[in-house]
């Protein structure tokens, strides 16, 4: 017989299978079909990997970000997706996230469930250096992916450069290089035509 | 313009994305859909935090495990996934996956690709505390889903039990509790008539 601890950590390990279900707006790359949750926090954690050094005046806690980004999106098996440039369903995305987040993280043993509830507090809240990169990594990702997807997503959405501009603003506050990257894209964007110029 | 080094970086990340279309001979639960390797390898770093603890006998490097088990299935992007009970394929797969991680971690500059490759090698020879507990994970995983799908996968390849015991026999070497777990999964399928028990 296994121990209720290991039970409580398979029972959130299986729980959290569901992600795989939650498909987002942007698509994967050279591919019709969107990426599902589970994909993109892969994506950001290798992202974690890689580019927490750009991150300027702060040491960083690589591991911490990297837990971060890997959990940030559990609550949507229980609160969906909100798609970012959806300002109604926006109104109560933080109560639902925050009832998906007692369930889920509950799951887990006292110790994990407490550890993992304040990773995605200190994410959700986007003050300290780690979760403020968890925070750019997570608009830039899906920024590359529109890039990359011709601003297919975009394009059916009617976005424009000034939303995505908006939407990337900070990133340049906690790693400058990423900022330049975010608009050199978005830039590159509107030249190819994939993003519409606001006026 | 942004520096070579993170043009260098971007350049791996963006190739990568090709692992949500490398799909594996899993379903992910509830559906009938298989898992990508992006979703397995977020599923193993999700498990590696929660699940390094049972480690005995041996400390371990969390933020290394985590490393190893989101970059271990990149090579597949070149070299496919090589279904694990399959003889005839494993048979030139490291010859072939040697090749894909020369070209996949030549993308990253040099500092980057060398760590991510001696990652990589130190999980495909399975010696280190960390790389036993991440190929442990890698089997382990599939397993439970397997399970939680009704042995759907196994019975359409006509899998039998000592297969999966032997498949995942090294798990108690690295994680006594994580090999009772593997034990009574494959008892629990046989009595469920998920999995055909090898006389
Ligand atoms: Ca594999």
């Amino acid at each position: 017989m296994i121990s209720q601890r290991l039970e409580q950590q398979m029972a959130f390990i299986i729980e959290v299978d569901k992600i795989k279900q939650i498909y987002r707006r942007n698509y994967v790359i050279g591919t019709d079909r969107h990426e599902t949750d589970a994909e993109h926090s892969w994506h950001l954690a290798i992202m974690a990997v890689l580019l927490s050094e750009h991150v300027t005046g702060y040491p960083v806690d690589i591991l911490k970000i990297i837990k971060m980004v890997l959990i940030h999106d559990i609550v949507e098996i229980d609160a969906g997706d909100t798609y970012c440039f959806d300002a109604q369903a926006g109104m109560d995305k933080e109560a639902r996230e925050r009832t998906a987040a007692d369930r889920l993280f509950g799951l887990l043993p006292l110790d994990q469930a407490q550890e993992m509830r304040a990773l995605w507090e200190e994410f959700e809240q986007r003050v300290s250096p780690e979760a403020r990169l968890a925070d750019a990594l997570d608009r830039l990702q899906p920024l590359v992916l529109h890039y990359k997807t011709e601003g297919k997503s975009w394009r059916l959405n009617n976005i424009v450069s000034a939303q995505v501009r908006e939407r990337n603003k900070r990133t340049k506050e906690i790693a400058a290089e990423l900022g330049q990257l975010v608009e050199q894209i978005i830039q590159d964007s509107i030249a190819r035509g994939y993003l519409r110029e606001s006026k």
